[in-house]
């Protein structure tokens, strides 16, 4: 079966409360694009992540606000930060890397946040039915670019009627597979299980 | 066949001429330590990469000089300098990108030099028999880490009596198939035919 591939760049998924510390009272996030999973969006606001080793500017954060205060990076970006974050679900931050966010109106230091993502894919039902699989099922996506064919294995499947099908990589990963060679093309891989 | 997996950081390799415009007349690298590649080794000299968007400073120089002067960045690196390089293998720099080099006694402006390393794998002549493998071929390394095992498609073989049998990767590829995830101990991948 084919599946969608995108690419995850580094992002900030913040709590009301932080939001509100990092840019005011009353502040709230404003969508600037929306992502291809149903209700998520990219904001117009822009955050600094600070690591003990480098500050990385710009990080955009995405909508809309969540429980928990997240930030995902690539290993790249974790190594220019000066810090060492697991490989983890979303929402998985227990122990997670600590880190420094500043914003116009004030800067956050949490405990715990910073993860890499672990590739996924989302699925809607219907497409999980057709694939035959399920929601936690370890599954493999074979995607063939010009120059860096690749094969991801311990890719966790994820099945929600909020999602739509897709498989997301971070931009290591993207960049490993050549994933960006045509960008006016979207990149399809194939379900191998 | 079981064969070292290594991962190669941004580099550059010199031509005479353009070290000692870079670092001053009669200047010659001094080795710091050995790589893998009999005779190759890392330099104590270090230099700054010159994009259109960015700098990126410190990029070690490999030995010894050779007849043709060539930056080997990730793609996440080209990214980051504001540049778009093809992904080649070492030595074939023709229509390659542009970059500004800056030392500590001059700078240089190439018009072509800078690519993304194809992935590759080093040979002896004798792993090669081994391995039912020649120059040229193209094979699949499979790689099994946590969280991140990969299938490394279009690999492609290089055998000669200067090699050590290992394969190189880059950054973001190392990361990808979380490659360092034990400092201590080489990782090593599978050659699938």
């Amino acid at each position: 079966m084919k599946v969608l591939i995108e690419t995850s760049a580094r992002h900030i998924h913040l709590t009301t409360e932080h939001l509100e510390i990092l840019c005011g009272k009353g502040f709230t996030l404003e969508e600037k694009k929306p992502l291809s999973q149903p209700g998520q969006y990219v904001s117009t606001t822009r955050l600094d992540v600070v690591g003990p080793k480098a500050t990385i500017k710009n990080v955009v954060v995405l909508g809309p606000v969540r429980p928990k205060t997240q930030v995902e990076v690539s290993m790249t970006d974790a190594r220019t930060l000066g810090m060492v974050a697991p490989i983890r679900e979303s929402g998985d931050v227990a122990k997670s890397a600590p880190v420094k966010i500043a914003g116009p109106r004030g800067s956050i230091e949490i405990e715990e946040g910073v993860i890499i993502a672990k590739r996924h894919l989302h699925m809607t039902p219907e497409d999980a039915k057709k694939a035959g699989v399920k929601s936690g099922d370890i599954i493999m996506i074979d995607v063939n670019t010009p120059e860096r064919g690749i094969i991801f294995k311990d890719v966790v499947v994820r099945v929600s009627d909020r999602f739509a099908t897709a498989v997301h990589i971070d931009t290591d990963e993207s960049n490993a597979a050549n994933a960006s060679y045509d960008m006016n093309t979207p990149l399809y891989g194939e379900i191998i299980k």
